[in-house]
C-alpha cells in the first residue's frame, strides 16, 4: 500500500538524505540500535542519511508532538509508543501493532521533510538528537530470541545438491515443503564483528578417521533476514494472507558455514557447528512499509512444478509477495587493503529468484502452531540466482573449490583466508521510485 | 566431590522430606521458578520435601545470615547471591561462579537441618516463606536462549536408524561427532502445560502428492536435560575437563515429535515442523553437586567402536562422565482416568547407557567457538536402553506402529491418542545415599 511516505519527490532538511547513491534517503527510515562514540546506553534510532536519529530524543525534543495528539485524538495514546523508542533493542517496537507502526513511520516523515512549514525549526531542534553514523557503534537490533534459516534459493538447493548428492540434488520434498532449521541465536553478531574461523570434526572421504582442526572450507552465505513483528500464541498458525502483518522488516544476513565440518556432521539432523559458531547481520531493519514499493510477482515456478498445497497459496502473495532487493557480495583480501584496492564483487542476485516467499516462510514455520515472538529473526537461505554470477557462497562460486577465482592481486580463493573481508550490500530498486538500501553486512575471517 | 550436604543421615526439620519416596529429601535442594497461588510475580524457589522455600525470603528472614558474614569475611560479599534470588527466572543463579552456589547450598542445607542448635528458630522464621507445592504454579526455570538437542543414545539412533533407513541405521559419523541440532526455544513449556497436535505437511511413501492435516504419528521423547550455568564467550571452546564448571543441573525434558511430519521434512536440513510445536520441561532443576554421588563410569563402548578423538577424551570424564538417573515413562489415557486406573509405565532406562556424556556434548557444542548462555538447555535426545523394555519414545516402543501396545483398558496405541496423558519421571539411585527426584515432567495431548 503506497501512501504519502513513499513520494519520490520528498526531500529532507537532512542534506545527507539526497546524496545519489545513499542507502537512507527519507523514503526509507529504518530502525536499528546505536551506541554513541561516548558510550552510554544502547538506544532506539532512524536513519536519515549519513545520520541517526534517537527516536527517544525525536519524542523528548517534541519532533513527534502530533502524533502523540493524533492518537490522543483517537483515543489511543502515545506510551507504548514512547515506552518502545527507549529500550536497548527493538523487541517492543517490534511487537506493536502495524498500524501504530504506520502512524510513527508518517510522522518520522514528516518531521524530516524539507518542506514543511516547520521544517526549519525542526532542523534545529532535531540536531541536538542527531549522531553522524560515523561516531555510533551499531548492535543488534533485536534480542533475537529464535533464529530460523530456510533455504528458500531452488538455484542454491540445486547447486548444493547435486555436489553432495549427485545422484539426488534436488530432494523430493523441495517444491512441496519451505525446508528450514533452527539455528542459533546465541552467537548472531552485528555487522563488523570479526569472525573467528571454527574448529571442528571433518573427514575425507578416503581417510579412515576423522581429524579435527580448523576448518579449510569456510565460506559465506549471503541471506535475505525478516525480523519479526508480532507474534503469534502457541497453537495459533498465522494464515499466509496475514503473514505480512507479523513481519516488521528486513535485513541482511550472512550466515558463515565450514563446509568440511557441514559435511561430515550434517546427517541426520541437519547441520550444527558447521553454522552456529557465527552469523552477521546487518544493522538496520528496513520496514515492510518502507518496502512497499518493491513488493512484485516472485519469478513464476517452472512448468511441472508441482501445484503450491492451499495453505502456500494466496491470490496476493502469487502477485506481490516477493521483494525486487538486489543483493550482491563483496570480497576485499588484506594483500587488497594492504595494496589499496577496492573489494571485488562476487555476486549479484535477485531475491525475486526465491522459490518461496517471506510470506510462505511464515505461514509453513507456524503452521504446525510454532509460536514466533516479536524479534525472532528468519532467513532466506543463500540467495542465489539462476546465472553461474548470481551464486551466493563460495561453496557454489568455485563449485567446491574445484574452479578457483582469481583476484586482481593475483591472489586465488577457493574458500576464506585469514583476513578476507566479505560484505553483502542490498539495494531495493524499481523506477520512479527513490531507492532503498540497508547498510553494510560485513565481517573479516580469521 | 562428596560433602557435608551429600551426608545420608541429614534430616531435615520439613518432615515431608523424609517421607519415604520424596523426590525432595535435604540432599536434594533443586531450584525452580514458582508462582504463588494468589499469584505475584514469578519468585525462585528451593523443593524441601513437598514444600518450595522462597529463596529471596530465606535471606529476607535472615536464615542465610551466616552466609553472608562467611562471604564478607572471605570479602566476596553475598550481593550477586541475594540479586539472583530477585530475580523472575534462575539465569543469574546460574550464571555464578560454580564456588558460590557450593557455599550456598552448604547454607540451604543448614538452615533445612534438623539437628542444629538453631534448627527449631529456623523452622518457626522458615514457616513464613515457605509454600506448599500444591498451591503453586511452577514455570519453566530459566528464559532460554537456545535449546540445543543432541542424539546421544546410541541404542535409540541404532533403532530408528533401521526404520528410516534400513540399509544404512547407523551414520558412519555416529560415533565419532555427537551427533546435535538446534531446537526452539519459543515452544519450551513447563511441565502440565497442554500440547496441542500439530498439522503439518505428511506424504505416504506410495502417494504421489504430500497432503496437510494433524499428524497421525504423535510421539514423545524421553530426555535428559542440562542447564547450563557459566557462559563461554564466542570462539573459547570449553574442555572437556572443564565441563562440569558449566553444567548447572540437570531436569527431564519430553521433546514431542511428529513422526510423519518428520519424515517428510527433515531431509537435508534436520527436523523443523515435527518438533518446535512443543517441549516439556520439568520444573526442578537438580544441581550437579546434589548429584555428585550419583557420578558413574560411562557404559563402555563395545569392542571395535572407534577410539575417542582426543577432544572428547578425559580420564575423569571416563570414570565418572555418566550419571545414575533412571528415566521412567508413564502413560494414563482419558479412559484411565475416567476409569480410575492408574498411569501404566511404558519404559524405564537409564541415561549411563547414553554413548556420549553430557561433558562430551558440551565441548563437542563448544570446539568451534560456539557461546553458549547461563540457561541454555541442551539435552540427550530420546534416552533408550538396549532392552525393549527401556526404549524411550513410542516409535521405537510400536516398531512404528507395527506392534500396537495394549492398555488395561484393552486399548491399543500405536502413537498418542487425543486425551493422552504423558509423565516422565527421574530418580537417581545409589546404594548408601538419599535418592533423589526431578518431579513430574507431564503433559496432555490434543
Amino acid at each position: 500500500m503506497l501512501n504519502e511516505t513513499h513520494r519520490t519527490d520528498l526531500t529532507s532538511w537532512v542534506e545527507s538524505a539526497q546524496l545519489p547513491g545513499t542507502d537512507f534517503p527519507i523514503q526509507n527510515l529504518p530502525f536499528g540500535v546505536f551506541q554513541r562514540e561516548s558510550g552510554g546506553p544502547a538506544a532506539v534510532g532512524v536513519a536519515i542519511g549519513d545520520h541517526i536519529a534517537d527516536l527517544a530524543g525525536l519524542w523528548r525534543e517534541g519532533l513527534l508532538d502530533d502524533l502523540a495528539t493524533e492518537l490522543t485524538a483517537e483515543q489511543m495514546g502515545a506510551e507504548s509508543l514512547i515506552d518502545a523508542a527507549n529500550q536497548p533493542t527493538l523487541n517492543r517496537l517490534m511487537g506493536l501493532d502495524p498500524s501504530l507502526l504506520t502512524k510513527l513511520r508518517r510522522h518520522l516523515s514528516i518531521a524530516f521533510r524539507a518542506d514543511t512549514a516547520v521544517a526549519g525549526r525542526n532542523a534545529g531542534v532535531a540536531r541536538r538528537v542527531l549522531v553522524p553514523m560515523s561516531t555510533a557503534t551499531m548492535r543488534v537490533p533485536a534480542e533475537i530470541g529464535d533464529y530460523t534459516d530456510f533455504y528458500a534459493s531452488v538455484h542454491h538447493a540445486t547447486n548444493v545438491g547435486s555436489m553432495f548428492r549427485p545422484d539426488n540434488p534436488l530432494l523430493p520434498n523441495y517444491k512441496h515443503v519451505p525446508i528450514g532449521y533452527h539455528g542459533r541465536a546465541s552467537s548472531i553478531v552485528p555487522s563488523g564483528t570479526a569472525i573467528h574461523r571454527p574448529t571442528g570434526q571433518t573427514k575425507a572421504p578416503d581417510a579412515a578417521m576423522p581429524s579435527v582442526g580448523p576448518s579449510k572450507m569456510l565460506d559465506y552465505e549471503c541471506e535475505l533476514g525478516a525480523f519479526i513483528g508480532r507474534g503469534n500464541l502457541m497453537g495459533s498458525p498465522v494464515p499466509l494472507k496475514e503473514a505480512d502483518r507479523h513481519l516488521f522488516g528486513l535485513a541482511l544476513v550472512n550466515d558463515w558455514s565450514a563446509r568440511d565440518i557441514q559435511a561430515w556432521e550434517y546427517q541426520p539432523l541437519g547441520p550444527f557447528l558447521a553454522k552456529n559458531f557465527a552469523t552477521t547481520v546487518s544493522p538496520w531493519v528496513v520496514t515492510l512499509e518502507a518496502l512497499a514499493p518493491f513488493r512484485r510477482q516472485p519469478e513464476p515456478h517452472a512448468d511441472g512444478d508441482p501445484a503450491l498445497l492451499p495453505y502456500l497459496d494466496d491470490p496476493a502473495d502469487r502477485q506481490t509477495g516477493a521483494f525486487d532487493i538486489t543483493l550482491e557480495v563483496l570480497l576485499r583480501t588484506q594483500q587488497m587493503r594492504d595494496g589499496g584496492l577496492e573489494a571485488v564483487k562476487l555476486s549479484r542476485a535477485s531475491t525475486t529468484a526465491l522459490y518461496w516467499t517471506l510470506g510462505q516462510m511464515l505461514a509453513h514455520h507456524t503452521m504446525n502452531g510454532c509460536n514466533l515472538r516479536p524479534g525472532d529473526l528468519i532467513a532466506s537461505g543463500t540467495v542465489s540466482g539462476p546465472t553461474p554470477d548470481a551464486r551466493g557462497c563460495l561453496l557454489e562460486l568455485t563449485w567446491r573449490g574445484r574452479d578457483p577465482i582469481t583476484l586482481p592481486t593475483g591472489e586465488t580463493r577457493r574458500f576464506l583466508e585469514p583476513g578476507d573481508e566479505v560484505t553483502i550490500r542490498g539495494r531495493a530498486t524499481r523506477d520512479g521510485f527513490a531507492a532503498l538500501g540497508f547498510g553494510l553486512c560485513t565481517g573479516v575471517v580469521g
